[in-house]
């Protein structure tokens, strides 16, 4: 093979996404889901919307080459116009003279060309301690050094960021999932926040401020977004239809001063040019035609449960063995084993002896070093499955100090 | 703003991109195009097809979870499957031993990953004379430096790109339309075929073969693609399905050695996960339950017509006064105006004075150079309208004469 490009010579496939493969063999459990319920999905409702687009299709020809041909690469003007009205309107992120909101193919894009606009080879962009995973590699794909911040239950310690920003050279980028962080479903509080974005500004470093979660909130109260402290267009927000819709559109969004949006736009259009019609126009007629925010609600009821039952199944189960985050949202609990216990190894463990999938720490470690820690996930499995799987890694916790 | 990546300091909208917008504005005629005719897409079976899905879905968790979750990177199965029948199996694209067939969100998105995987800043990327602006820009996204090669009516010399093969450092890709070329409509003879990939393989150089017009030819014989004689995994063959059933399903495909692949779905995975259920599945059934062939021939019927219309007026408007390359399918004739003649400037003054959009040759250049040319497209405007614009084009070739 001709020779790769240095950023793809060590390039590897993410651990969660390689995961989807192993998870569909015959009796697994899982805990490693990242994605929503397929319950929550209003397939209904969009099979109602389609009908009435191809039915349109079939008088109007402009329907016809707004679903099929190509578009223009900012967005659809009817997705665009219902996002801008409650994520730029409603939730203030965003300041209407010098910020709009354009489309993307899911939040992973905003992350994967914000890294192409910003990166040099050698750049570093500064996360929380544990990290999205697929954020860190698409960092790496524009061979950015990715640097893990301490980070604790109130997000990442603005005194070890200033540190950092110190230290070492060439920051260009603060990476967070502020609200029910992934993996460790944590909230940064507003104070940190606040702190955080002071920092950036200082020493004029963009913040990629990535909030697909922020919405599921079980319990507890919103916290305002990095971006809507924002006065110096030094916020990208990543925002996702996919939690709160479906991931299927894959359809995210950035809310950007204008003049970094034309530039993630001119990557967009090397990308893949435009998000698919149908799927854009789909999501916008949703939100024009049902109530979101009612959708929205169902989902937390159910994802509240679910939450609720994991956080009593660890409580029964794991009690003085191990300890754990206790998220008011979002998907994900992160579990800290003793300290003499290898997540990668546990989690190797728990595949093999328990038919349990669960994420290794390590994938969401900027230097991806093992961890004693490992990620759960509750908003995809039944309640019964959840109390099931956590009395599994009782079993294999038990097992292991036995085994030591 | 904070100091931008060093790629993305001067990179622009596409031209080709932003003419999207203008051409909306009242009364403009197109010559502009790059897609193709709302008429051919097959609403009323992708209608049909949607309904079913649906109504699998009402019954079926699986067909929710394929059309509406997440997916692996590499794409739907059933896609996958149809698509490998068609471009391997019977067009004798890739061995079937090493090499392997992967979606992707359009070819667009393999060119753009193909840059990634093997560009690093400084390195040389070869194309035609004349070339797609779409794909240029997505070189120099990575750093990539972008030389044009000689070309004449029976594609890229090969002596001329021997001379740049010794010439050029670090010369990496060769990037190639062989078949019904953007923007000059011309086929890659199969010797010039041949000689391209032998040089390939004696400077290990990869060839990138974008090939999303081959299957809508009008007249002439068929040429086998250069992926068909790639003995050494050299060859990415890029696809699309945008051109025979619709760009808005944002669905391409490369053929390539598996090595090559898997660093392609790295690549993705960081960009957008993977492409849309809903798109992928629609775009299989439609091929395993529609005769696709029948439908592409359909389509080759009406672009026909329109490409001997368009023929016919460049002779009786143009003859003597301009020269055109004579294409025998795809979307675009190339039009050469005397050598005095600004592309630039009579692009300018095409839509200024005659309301006519055309694109001028220099967007098709890798150094962005002026040049007596311009691009015309007759996939979409009625042969009326091609009759009409070619008139004016002449009018305004007789007028710059008159002004000189």
């Amino acid at each position: 093979m001709t020779e790769l490009a240095k950023r793809m010579k060590t390039a590897e496939p993410s651990i969660v996404r390689e995961l989807y493969k192993v998870w569909t063999l015959p009796g697994m459990h899982s805990l490693g889901a990242g994605n929503p319920s397929l319950k929550t999905f209003p397939v209904k409702e969009m099979e109602e919307i389609s009908k009435q687009i191809y039915e349109e299709c079939s008088r109007d020809h402009s329907m016809v080459d707004a679903i099929f041909s190509y578009g223009v690469t900012e967005g659809d003007d009817p997705l665009r116009k219902e996002l801008k009205k409650r994520y730029m309107e409603y939730y203030k992120n965003g300041n209407p003279k010098t910020d709009d909101l354009q489309i993307f193919t899911g939040a992973q894009q905003v992350i994967d060309l914000t890294a192409k606009c910003f990166l040099n080879s050698g750049d570093v962009v500064l996360t929380e301690e544990h990290s999205y995973s697929g954020a860190i590699s698409a960092f790496w794909g524009y061979e950015g050094k990715v640097v893990g911040v301490k980070t604790d239950e109130e997000g990442m310690l603005p005194d070890a960021l200033e540190e950092m920003l110190q230290k070492e050279e060439h920051v260009k980028l603060i990476y967070l999932i502020p609200t029910f962080q992934n993996p460790m479903g944590i909230v940064t509080t507003l104070d940190r926040r606040q702190a955080i974005y002071d920092l950036a500004v200082k020493y004029d470093v963009m913040i990629l401020e990535d909030s697909p979660y922020f919405e599921l909130r079980y319990s507890g109260e919103y916290v305002p977004s990095i971006k809507s402290l924002d006065k110096t267009g030094h916020v990208i927000f990543a925002g996702s239809l996919s939690k709160v819709l479906t991931p299927g559109v894959r359809l995210g969004f950035a809310i950007a001063n204008k003049n970094v949006l034309a530039k993630l736009t001119v990557g967009k259009q090397c990308q893949d040019m435009n998000n698919p019609g149908y799927n854009q126009r789909i999501a916008a007629r949703y939100i024009e035609n049902y109530d979101l925010s009612a959708h929205i609600q169902d989902c937390c009821t159910l994802y509240r449960s679910k939450r609720d039952t994991m956080m009593n199944a660890l409580e029964k189960e794991l009690t003085g063995k191990a300890t754990w985050t206790h998220p008011e949202g979002g998907f994900f609990v992160w579990l800290t084993l003793p300290s003499h216990i290898s997540g990668d190894e546990f989690t190797r463990y728990l595949i093999d002896k328990k038919k349990l999938i669960t994420v290794c720490g390590s994938a969401y470690r900027p230097d991806g070093s093992d961890v004693n820690a490992i990620r759960l996930n509750f908003s995809v499995p039944s309640e019964e499955e959840i109390q099931f799987c956590v009395h599994l890694i009782r079993e294999a916790l038990e097992e292991w100090v036995d085994k030591a």
